[in-house]
């Protein structure tokens, strides 16, 4: 039996692992978990694409704890994070104080056209599965900028038959909205949904599209705490989104939670080139530590 | 050793097997070949995915001759082949006159931006690959049908590191721009080169464009022996342009050539769907008779 550990090409394809019960996303399953968003025995039971199950991992490296979820004590939540973007260091500031999570619409859309000869079809007689999908594509990025903070992207695609003479058939990808206000998000959706249907009617071929997951804003509601501990300090600072996922988005449904960002090299991340510099590091520790004194200070003079 | 025969998902992939010095496509290289165009023993030692060498293989089977290329006296040549198109169909004609094989500008397209995260990439800090590469296949289309019988199609894409929550940092795709006059499709292959100049501009991305292939249009001599022999048969008919490669566009290379397009069900061809019926094949089958026929007692006219 082979056993080696396989990173499979497209590791994170909405269309591979999903569809056979591996680890859907990456975003934090663990806090979300621990604060009831999700089930714990279907996370212990998923399985890695070796069809290793997560709960028996667990155990082996002795982290399966008794502790009951939701249960400790705690009176504020704070995490210090690269920002993933490339805004902290476009505007030079040396900390984010993130002030919300932004919420995200994630979507597979399919586009089934009619694979035909490239050099025999006239163009009137064509369904041009990739033709409808690049409009879609161009009107993502049109949606995103017809709304403040929004932002729109396709990063996925697979097209077939994928030959070079051959109009495309079928053509499948990822969408992601992103918005930190609820009521804009809901906004983008239906213009995307709207345009995939004009699409279908314009193009001839049917574009069908899963609405999979939706994220909704939060607010995080010890942010003032970062803000003091920064002036304090004395860095340089403004206030920011949490584009991506984070422990503290799900951690704000149970406490008072605030997020601190560092530098981010290009605005690169999840990749080998993630950078913050060491004294980049240090100015995010030291906010997160005087942060949680902040947080102290004020709760203990909350309960006085 | 393994010894299955393999056929690779992407098979005609533009940037597989090409780049190793397999068979790049299946475009009639034999009659290309046989009329001068191409090199023998280079033909001869190309490979399939497997590593077996075609001259080996024709041997094996006994299908390697010796007689001299382009040494058969010919004095006409006709070919009868299903449309792969829908346009007889559509226009209910019993048979295709081919006048013309249109030409054909096949290129290899790479868009290089920068691969950043989907929720913490504003939308003016981002290089994206994909909202480039739509650009260009919407553009594509356009240059089509800004020109009379202009064909423009993207089959085959890549995109990488295609994932959901990245935005592509490099996408690769083939471009097949069509048409049966060479002044009108050196128009539209000037109009591709501005247009991915000026995207790569607007986008702020590198846009790569190899021109790998030209086949220059080809006028069908011979075209009126086919004329003559469907009129003389009855049969419904129209003058069409050979929109795919074939072998009497070589052969027109050497003597007075002659295409018959029998209609072909929803156009579709290189699929196991492909379909004339034997009543549609039978009259291209007697096209074929009587132009031959038509050919022998014209050429007997003109030595008399």
């Amino acid at each position: 039996m082979k056993t080696t550990l396989q990173r499979p090409r497209q590791w994170n394809s909405p269309f591979g692992p999903t569809k056979k019960g591996h680890v859907s996303n990456p975003l934090c399953r663990t806090s979300g978990t621990y604060v009831g968003r999700f089930d714990l025995e279907t996370e212990l039971n998923k399985t890695d694409v070796n069809g290793i199950r997560l709960g028996d991992e667990l155990e082996r490296i002795g982290y399966l704890g008794e502790m009951e979820l939701g249960s400790r004590h705690m009176g504020a939540f704070f995490e210090a994070h690269i920002e993933q973007g490339p805004i902290l260091e476009d505007e030079e500031k040396a900390i984010g104080i993130v002030r919300l999570g932004q919420g995200i619409r994630w979507y597979n859309i399919e586009v089934v056209g009619r694979p035909s000869h490239s050099g025999t079809t006239p163009m009137h007689l064509r369904k041009d599965a990739m033709l409808a999908a690049s409009a879609i594509v161009t009107e993502m990025n049109a949606i995103a900028h017809r709304h403040e903070n929004g932002l729109g992207t396709v990063g996925f695609m697979q097209v077939w038959p994928n030959s070079r003479n051959t109009i495309p058939g079928n053509v499948t990808f990822s969408a992601d909205l992103r918005n930190p206000k609820p009521d804009v998000l809901l906004t983008m959706h239906e213009e995307l949904l709207a345009f995939c249907k004009e699409i279908a009617l314009d193009h001839g071929v049917d574009v069908n599209v899963d609405p999979f997951w939706y994220f909704a804003p939060v607010e995080f509601n010890a942010s003032d705490d970062v803000k003091a501990a920064t002036e304090k300090l004395g860095y340089s600072h403004m206030d920011i989104y949490a584009g991506a996922g984070h422990d503290a988005c799900y951690m704000a449904d149970l406490v008072p939670t605030g997020m601190i960002f560092t530098p981010c090299l290009n605005g690169i991340s999840h990749n080998e080139a993630e950078y913050s510099s060491p004294e980049e590091c240090a100015a995010g520790a030291n906010v997160l530590l005087h942060a949680m004194l902040e947080a102290s200070e004020r709760i203990a003079k909350e309960h006085q």
